[in-house]
């Protein structure tokens, strides 16, 4: 069995700009891991109609899922909706059943629901909702495409709604083993510990600190034994 | 005049499997807002030849510039030179300039300079290289596609010492307003301002905060005075 793969699509000039550091990408790619998702590519593209539209179309026919985040608010650079329904060449309205759950977010009801605020009801056709506790203001799922806020606490709760209803992959083992020496001389032991455990993904990962360089060894696999095998390998490699 | 754009590609496992969160990133989109290069989309991929290639061949047509971090160090999962190599079609081997800067890293220089070692001066044909005060293994610059290490101190230092030999644009000035109000109710007086100030980017960055909706109005040109204009607007709709 091999797991599923996915993309994110990250909405974000503030992120491109370095005003904001990216939470919801770091947020996502740890639930996925934990759910048996393999995230394989993340984009972080512009507010511009036509590179949303590109990412969105080049990754939903690559991996098994896509998610987005942030452009679904009410305001003039909210184009995310809009861009999914333009990459599905599908039509896109408010919705009635969006409408009517946008609505229990205001003290009056549908009486509240002024044209801007509409705008967070317009859902592609054949789109199904995700669900939002804290503004109500839906996401959609649209195929293997899942659109979701860019405020990481509605994003956030929105992934922990959607994810149960994701087939589940097996959970990725990971386990890192330190090593205090320069990758240079940490090379030839694992690449052919590597080529041993061609089914296990192990890579370096090297740091620099106090002037002295080391490298963290991640073994990763769905199958336990083999990361305690391989693990077993690395030790013995560098008496540790 | 417009600014140069530029992509970044991060190549890194570790980041999409949610173990590391995103530093090179975060550093290098302000390093290139203050230099006035336009950070217009990043790609985050794993450790696969192919789809190392892919983004890279689908970026460098596309942006001025192309930033890349991660896997060039000694070990097996550090096949990114090759990878930009395959990409531009060209051979890459272990190059004499590159091997005797290495060499200087360690104490019997060249003496010291094992088959591992030397996999850090390989370098593709015709690329100029990057300087590397930290650790001395060099980057590399081919056409409009940088090359530089994933360690983030690393890293650091190789865009320092890039940055200089890039054309500068325009830097963008930016100002934040803070809007105490949901983005429903910003949304119809900022669209209006949006579309009186065509030339600025004004993106409306919403949050949620002791239980209470506001949104961060970024307002983003390489023209200070529009910027000022822009936000005066901004002020007066919101009465702030």
């Amino acid at each position: 069995m091999t797991n599923p793969t996915a993309a994110m699509i990250v909405i974000g000039d503030e992120i491109l700009s370095g005003r904001t550091r990216d939470a919801n990408m770091y947020h996502l790619a740890g639930k996925l891991t934990e759910h048996g998702i393999n995230l394989s590519e993340v984009r972080i593209v512009s507010d511009e109609a036509a590179d949303i539209v590109t990412a969105i179309n080049q990754t939903r026919t690559k991996y098994d899922h896509v998610f987005t985040s942030g452009g679904i608010g009410p305001t003039h650079d909210d184009i995310t909706a809009d861009c999914v329904a333009s990459a599905f060449g599908i039509s896109i309205d408010v919705r009635e059943d969006a409408r009517l759950i946008l609505a229990t977010n205001y003290e009056n009801g549908v009486d509240d629901l002024t044209t801007t605020r509409l705008r967070m009801a317009r859902i592609p056709d054949g789109a199904s909702l995700i669900n939002n506790i804290i503004s109500k203001a839906p996401g959609f799922s649209i195929e293997n495409v899942h659109v979701m806020a860019g405020v990481p606490s509605v994003f956030n709760c929105m992934i922990e709604w959607l994810l149960p209803q994701l087939d589940k992959g097996l959970k990725m083992i990971s386990t890192t083993v330190r090593v205090d020496l320069p990758e240079s001389k940490i090379a030839v032991p694992l690449g052919l510990i590597a080529k041993q455990f061609i089914n296990t993904s192990i890579g370096s990962y090297p740091f620099y600190e106090n002037n002295k360089h080391g490298a963290n060894i991640v073994i990763r696999s769905t199958d336990k034994k083999l990361v305690l095998d391989a693990e077993i390998e690395v030790r013995k490699a560098f008496n540790l």
